[in-house]
């Protein structure tokens, strides 16, 4: 009888979260909040199918007011009971052809991937307070991962690396503040995903092997994943070499 | 008979950097460009002094057309020699008394503390092709470091710990675009100084003995320390216990 709560869930990894969580019984998962930036075919779609157990919410996250309004919104929805788990799946990838000398949307990247998981996490955090898992998962990257930056040198997004890895951070902040309290926060690598950011067809996983595997992580009882970064585990994948593999080991900040 | 600059030079460790880099031999320093963002009666003493060495530059560190705008001055001045060694010093400390959920300058301390330090490296990047030393040193800090977050929870600056840590990501950025053009990009800890940021007196090292140890590093040949976060060696603090080690060994991301 948990409560959910996913950002940028109009398409890609968000979408495919709401998805599988709302295929499983209702028993575990009671509602599912779906934030959109927009209006969203697919979650009115969904919501209209699933007896209340998804709800549409409006949320842009790069709008500290627009997630304030969202909270108040979901807290009315709650009726008392506290949310369960926050997933900031919301992001955007974002290139430089010419190498971080001519990145000219850092500003913006932060705006989305930091303090987009910033303005969320608090304008939710007491109804996370009065929840029972106490968990939130920050949708997060080994492109972010500094120490392994050289191997992923062959991609031009210098914006969504150094946001990444500033959302790590600020996650890293997060657990440390609110680990008494029994919460985990979570820098969750969900593999490289079949979806527009992840550029389709060459990526590694569907979007659903993906969301699956995160839930894993996410559902997983007690702190073990409090500020860590953990890559997803996919039978299969973990055996594979480089940085393709999804064996469930952490990943180096 | 290298050329310097300094951004951040009118006060604490940035002005610390110009007294010592003065300090050596003309035939090591040739000019030291000393950035302030506002008028600064302690640069212009020292340029009085300096028969020319010390040249003081108005340069604002979040407004990159004040970036562009000190590039050019000092382009003028190099009089078609290149910059050698940039020092991107200037930076804001700023704290949220009720932990990372009261944080409200995020914003300001990315605006100063990593795209600040975009700003003028992107400005200055042409000069410092043409010179000959090709040294970019950040300053960073420990507390920047994501994996050793735990050990500096005590200290409520949330918003400086994530901007540092997005910078040392923008820093590798930089350490693997510009490796093959022989540049050395480094995320320098300076140690803990006794200025204003620092906290004053209650810190380990004198602004001096700081800037001192930073140049040794500086001044390494080669590219040893590209991409890499080294920490200062200062003698007599080599084998301190903890976190007040300056033992130059490097911070793990
Ligand atoms: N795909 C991968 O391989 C991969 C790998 C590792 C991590 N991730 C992470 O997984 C997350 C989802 O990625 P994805 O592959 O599903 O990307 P995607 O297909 O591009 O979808 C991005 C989602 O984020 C939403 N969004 C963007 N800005 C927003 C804002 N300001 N407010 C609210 N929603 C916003 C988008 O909404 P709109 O439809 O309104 O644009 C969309 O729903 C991202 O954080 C990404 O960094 C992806
Ligand atoms: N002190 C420490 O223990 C310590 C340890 C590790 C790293 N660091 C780093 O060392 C650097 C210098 O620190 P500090 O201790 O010398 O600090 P400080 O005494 O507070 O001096 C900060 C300097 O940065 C300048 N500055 C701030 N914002 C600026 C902007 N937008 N444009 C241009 N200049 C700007 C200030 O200029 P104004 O005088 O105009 O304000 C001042 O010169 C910082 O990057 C800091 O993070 C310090």
């Amino acid at each position: 009888m948990s409560s959910f709560l996913v950002t940028g869930a109009s398409r890609g990894f968000g979408l495919a979260l709401v998805r599988q969580l709302v295929s499983l019984p209702a028993t575990d998962v009671s509602t599912v909040f779906a934030a959109t930036r927009g209006p969203s075919a697919e979650i009115d779609e969904l919501a209209k199918n699933s007896s209340g157990r998804v709800v549409a919410v409006k949320l842009d996250v790069a709008n500290e007011a627009s997630a304030k309004q969202a909270a108040t919104e979901v807290e009315a929805k709650l009726e008392g009971r506290g949310l369960d788990v926050l997933i900031n799946n919301a992001g955007i990838c974002q290139y430089a052809p010419d190498g971080v000398k001519s990145m000219d949307n850092l500003t913006e990247s932060f705006n989305i991937n930091v303090l987009g998981v910033h303005w969320v996490t608090r304008a939710f955090l007491p109804l996370l307070q009065k929840g029972n898992l106490k968990k939130v998962a920050n949708i997060s990257t080994s492109l972010a991962s500094i120490t392994q930056a050289r191997a992923a040198h062959y991609l031009p997004g210098p914006a969504y690396k150094i946001s990444k890895a500033a959302m790590n951070a600020l996650t890293m902040q997060y657990a440390l503040d609110h680990e008494k309290e029994g919460f985990s926060f979570i820098a969750l690598c969900p593999g490289w995903l079949k979806t527009d950011l992840g550029g389709g067809d060459m990526a590694d996983l569907t979007p659903e092997e993906g969301a699956k595997a995160s839930l894993d992580i996410i559902f997983t009882p007690g702190q073990k994943y409090n500020g860590q970064m953990p890559k997803v585990f996919v039978k299969g994948w973990e055996n594979a070499k480089g940085p393709n593999v999804y064996d469930g080991t952490n990943v180096p900040w």
